[in-house]
């Protein structure tokens, strides 16, 4: 156990793997036309599972960066670390669920409030977990002593930040299904986008 | 082969790809409702789905933990191993169907006497298959020689814990089957805690 | 996060897990016979099946290659990349729902001309990824400094080529959908054997 | 492209992937019974499917194992290694079909013949594999000079026996499907064993 406790290596690498399964199993969800003679027409009428499909897809791609970030900073991993990372994959794991009622409840045009508070919910967990082992390595002392403290700061104000804006999509969403989609969607790109002063500069 | 002979690492490989697939498997056994108009009330009936998956998926992620434990201390394997972990690996990626009879049994409140046995049964073999694979390597002298011999009766004892705890789960499952499950569920904090003395102090 | 950028290992590992999964669910596309009293018979009319399975495995594993072949050459990736990347591996998940559609079409007879766009673009769209993705390595000057300038134009225009081969694919086949198919049939063997002149020779 | 040959072990990450893979989707195969309330008569019912999960899932194991003995003594690998690899985990990532096959007419007592011949002729076409890829090795001067030709000829010599017992199963399987499975399943222990001399004596 104590060699368990020395790196994150093999955490991340189960961890990458539930990522990719979960990521890859989404498409499952999407069901063929029964009938082809209309094809175009039908697949036409999937466009909820497309859009389904490609919001988690780059949601849970970008939950993959954030956790490289956060495991990229780790000395070793204790048994705390191990328990909620696990409970984090668990969250990540069950998205194609959450996805598949998304587009399903679009598509019915039915039950879209509960959808997307499920939805949402799913996401703002995991938000709320990476919060949770973040501030349990900063209280631990399991990050590397060779990062600055500003960077430590800013990276626990990107996962705040995670929580309040999915929360702001679940209220919202509760209210207007749709506009709540459109508050989760605005998150990716605004992720994606380095923070002005953030991070160190691009190595040469 | 004598190169398969020499070091874990291949087969942890192959062992950390099924248990994170078995694991992310898991939420494919959740079924959507097919009524969208009253989806709320749907997704409470869900229950037991919700479930089977956190059980399966932490007891999943506790095994994980200790393939860890296992073969972290092994300096080679021979071909007993490689056969007996396809075998453990065989069992647990069996966990999804074990785990939808377990809500399916909760669901249609019937059957869940079989259901239980059948769960349990299914991590007790997972149990027998660690206790089997531990006494074959120290029998066989796979263990690293730098192990301390406390270090190594206190993993059988934990291993043995499994068993009995998990053949307990099953025995009182079969009469009062709620029960069975909530003792099986127990397992889960007992064993993420630490045993005292067992392991050395935390690292750095 | 500065670390992220430094090198391509995960990015390729998750990838190659993105790749592996997506290879292996097209199996899950083909379901057996209702009747075994005519087996023979009824798996002699899966053949569309069969097909789409053989052409969707070959086609990902040629891409995994081109893949590789691409994220060799890189000496950091930076966000645009990662998302890039992620928007690939987005579209290469969705195959298997491709060939789905595609052995659907053949097998009911009805829809192939939709199908046959739907498949190709799906291909189509990742071969423009791999060209926007090399693009943006020679422009941001992430490619290694040991990589002479006739491999990045060589490659380029193999990525080029690619674009241009399944473009007549998809155009041929909305109009004559099983050429269509064969065009883009055709693409693999041209894209196993080496082109003349491109790649240096065998190693030792 | 000249870097994607020197080394195997990219390929060997990507193939334990497809096989970790194939070998935990086969539990997707095995349906739990629709009545709950004769839950323990339903699952005796399944026998089948357990027999054919427990097959598979060893079957693969093994081919994992032999894969690994193949590309250990590799140095590097070619385009035709790379095409012959492909094409050798296209054929596994299809066993879970022909499993769900066999699953199914042993169910329905009908069409066993036709299963038999099937599963066996995956099997066999993945020992063909084998002997392709490992005379092409051998002839391209792709082998590890270390690797002395004793090693050589008695792992061709494995291979070559895999090819002749499956085959000698399917042929027994046309005519007597159950003791075409037995055969074939006899095959395992056959395999698991050492072969007298074969390999080097167990390091120390």
């Amino acid at each position: 156990m104590a060699r368990l406790e020395r790196g994150p290596g093999r955490l991340v690498a189960f961890s990458d793997g539930v990522f990719a399964i979960a990521v890859t199993l989404l498409v499952l969800e999407i069901q063929p036309p029964e009938d082809f003679t209309h094809l175009a027409r039908g697949l036409g009428e999937l466009w909820p599972s497309y859009l389904g499909y490609a919001l988690s897809f780059l949601l849970i791609g970008q939950v993959w960066v954030n956790h490289h970030v956060m495991f990229d900073h780790i000395r070793h991993v204790d048994r705390e670390v191990l328990f909620l990372n696990t409970v984090l994959l668990m969250v990540i794991a069950f998205l194609p669920f959450s996805t598949s009622l998304l587009a399903g409840a679009l598509r019915a045009d039915a039950g879209l409030r509960t959808a997307v508070v499920v939805y949402g919910s799913t996401l703002w967990t995991a938000a709320l977990l990476f919060n949770i082992i973040w501030a349990h390595l900063r209280r631990a002392g399991l990050l590397e002593a060779s990062l600055d403290v500003r960077a430590v700061r800013s990276i626990g104000h990107r996962f705040a930040l995670a929580l309040l804006w999915i929360g702001s999509g679940i209220v919202v969403g509760a209210f207007v299904p749709v506009a709540g989609v459109v508050i989760i969607a605005a998150f990716l790109p605004a992720y994606y986008l380095p923070i002005r002063g953030e991070y160190g500069s691009d190595p040469g």
